[in-house]
């Protein structure tokens, strides 16, 4: 049997208590910034009925769907029924059609816990995969877009990360940046698809493509590429967009955002972005990107989607979200590993069992953390090695001489020094010098 | 379309925040007794490679695993490559042959999370549901047996769980029951699979079965029935297995454990129960179950199987580990549910929104959680109704008069009373108030 029958499915990890603790401190620091801003946890299953996904991701997106397939009688049929989640969204547009009048309006709400793609698994990629959303539904409101950047500044800062723009665009600017450059209407979709490449490829580059590729006339192509890829292509921007009723509307609800969301994430790393597009899909309003010094393509970004809830099959209502690219986080930080709880206290076993166990329940109950000997050496040596590889603060011996004297010698596993201490007094010893 | 498509799959649940907070209640007071006994978590993929969950639960088992349908061009084949997995135990088994030498010695694992099982969902029944685990792997000591039971106790303590016995046998002592009343070898097996029923069946009924289904002779059937539901049960079983080298072995193992378990458990929880079988499957040495007041069942269970990882795969190694029925368990608090965490602040929004945010930001910084109005009204009530519903401990009113006197309104939501409070002050004030 080759050993690889053992490595966790081809795209998927298994976490051992290192890793795991680190992705459970990244978790816990989000949840908690996200509940200070009141929202609230939702969890849905794992799975959903096979049609309530199919559809919603693009024939690309349909491809990647892991499918369930039907059981019994049914599964020689090789149909499926169920699929797993794909993302946190379209569960959520189910559950805002599903219970409605019971969510509170608006309804704010993050998740956090894995979906599932059948990507092609590769470096940083995975087929299962944490992701991390907040999204507000059931409110039109510009200071909903900017707690929700907000939210996501204040996670940021949480779990550490310090040092990253948040790019801010609207939508109904890019449609003012098509008409006050020209732009025929039939290719401006297309137009913007190009320019969402200005971050991986060059300015020229990107000029052919649009005259090429989208047949724009080449001065206009040079005069979009050449204004939004100036330095001063926000002032350019500014005075474009001013020209154009949807521009201006754009550039309105832009400086909203920026207004208020400063007094979180500083106005200093809040950019307005005239060329981001964050693809054309499902976004009618704001959209941001956030970009982290040093790193390629973003670890945060969302927007305002008015109507992806409807076509999802929810009722039209508004909302504005955002995601955090956890895994990507996660990988930033694992490098200064979060420190692992210390053990408090590891008990060798001399004699008397029972006592070991009572010893190790004085302990438990005050909060601290023990570990009884649970192998089969009688030799002290050997226990206190044990306790040594467990990094235990204390080490506990009790033998023929301790229990005469009735107190247990508490060894520092760090100095060597020893105590001898009364049974009854043990937990305040050790929760004295604990470090946890 | 009927409402019913947005209900979640059969057998699966959303968990909207009231309920999730208690679920995550639980987990968290579990986790935490957990850690102080120095076991680690582990996490493993919902899915598993499909050939190492077949064969592992029985036939009947087989049939209630979700498989993943091949992709791409495989998906026409029908022929699945993957399944969730359908309990915490064979990830185990894979986790134990892939990671061997960087595992811990013993390696004591926890883990908390759902499974999956196509079984026809009914009451209280799901085909997601969570589940609990803690085990022991590489230990042969009585002390690890004891350990487990233990951690199960305060697990059970500290989600307020204390009107329960835990029943303790050992498959030794079975095996030496089976000798001291003369059962044939060649039924054993079969005789213990009906006193199992001693729990649902009456006496006379399971003693029938052992003479028409299993071909004892009546005398032994009511000897073996009578002696295990006889008032004095134990005593008459104590004497009955002293006499057998097997019954002898079982009942110092029995002893060591409920002497090992009574400093956590309490003496009076637990009880050596000689009618415990625990169905026959994998255990080896010890086994205990958790009934509960006035509960039908078992509230969590397990036991001592020292070749199961081998026979799922990995290396032959001893373990022992127990399993807490959590859906049952928080079936029984929801009731008296866990407080949801009060919102500490309800700003309304009168004229000056990033003056609201800037508020907000304040709060939040000082850990407090706080919302900003996103609805479109503009008036004080129908925002104040809103600060209400919300139950807002505070709700913070800054208008034109507040503006010019520099001071922010801060309203008691509970007594009405109303403060004037500096900017500068106002997470001081509220924090001093807050009851979170």
């Amino acid at each position: 049997m080759a050993s690889q029958q053992f490595d966790p499915p081809s795209g998927t990890r298994d976490f051992l208590a290192g890793d795991l603790r680190v992705r459970e401190h990244v978790f816990a620091a989000i949840r908690e910034v996200f509940e200070r801003y009141g929202f609230e946890p939702l969890q849905t299953p794992a799975f959903e009925r096979l049609e309530t996904l199919t559809g919603r991701y693009g024939d690309e997106g349909d491809k990647l769907i892991f499918k369930i397939l039907r059981r019994g009688e049914h599964e020689a049929s090789g149909d499926a029924d169920l699929a797993l989640r794909y993302d946190m969204t379209v569960p959520l547009a189910r559950v805002v059609a599903a219970y409605g009048s019971q969510l509170p309006t608006p309804y704010k709400r993050y998740v956090t816990g894995p979906v599932w793609r059948a990507d092609r698994p590769g470096r940083g990629r995975f087929r299962e995969f944490a992701q991390c959303d907040l999204d507000i539904v059931g409110s039109t409101s510009p200071l909903a877009d900017a707690e929700v950047v907000c939210a996501i500044a204040d996670a940021l800062g949480a779990v550490g990360i310090d040092d990253y723009t948040i790019l801010i665009n609207s939508r109904q600017a890019l449609t003012g940046l098509l008409r006050a450059y020209q732009v025929p209407e039939q290719v401006g979709g297309q137009v913007l698809i190009t320019l969402d490449k200005l971050d991986k490829l060059k300015p020229d580059e990107v000029a052919g493509e649009l005259v090429e590729g989208r047949g724009l006339d080449p001065a206009t192509a040079q005069a979009l590429v050449g204004d939004l890829t100036a330095p001063d292509a926000v002032d350019r921007l500014r005075v474009a967009l001013a020209d154009d009723e949807e521009g201006r509307a754009g550039l309105a609800e832009v400086d909203r955002v920026l207004e208020s969301a400063a007094p979180v994430a500083g106005q200093a790393r809040l950019a307005f972005t005239p060329r981001l597009v964050r693809g054309l899909g499902y976004y009618t309003g704001i959209i941001f990107e956030v970009a982290a010094d040093g790193m390629p393509g973003s670890i945060a970004g969302g927007g305002r989607y008015d109507h992806l809830i409807e076509s999802l099959g929810g009722p039209d209502i508004p909302a504005v979200g955002g995601s955090l690219g956890v895994e990507r986080i996660i990988g930033l930080l694992s490098a200064e590993a979060v420190t692992a709880p210390r053990l408090d206290a590891a008990i060798t076993i001399l004699s008397d069992e029972a006592e070991a166990m009572d010893f190790a329940a004085r302990l438990r109950r005050a909060g601290l953390s023990a570990e009884v000997y649970l192998g089969s050496s009688g030799k002290l040596g050997r226990q206190l090695k044990w306790a040594a590889d467990r990094r235990a603060r204390f080490g506990l011996i009790y033998g023929q001489q301790e229990r005469e004297a009735g107190l247990v010698t508490v060894r520092d596993m760090d100095s060597g020094e020893q105590h001898q201490v009364a049974p009854a007094d043990l937990a305040t010893f050790i929760g004295a010098r604990s470090t946890s």
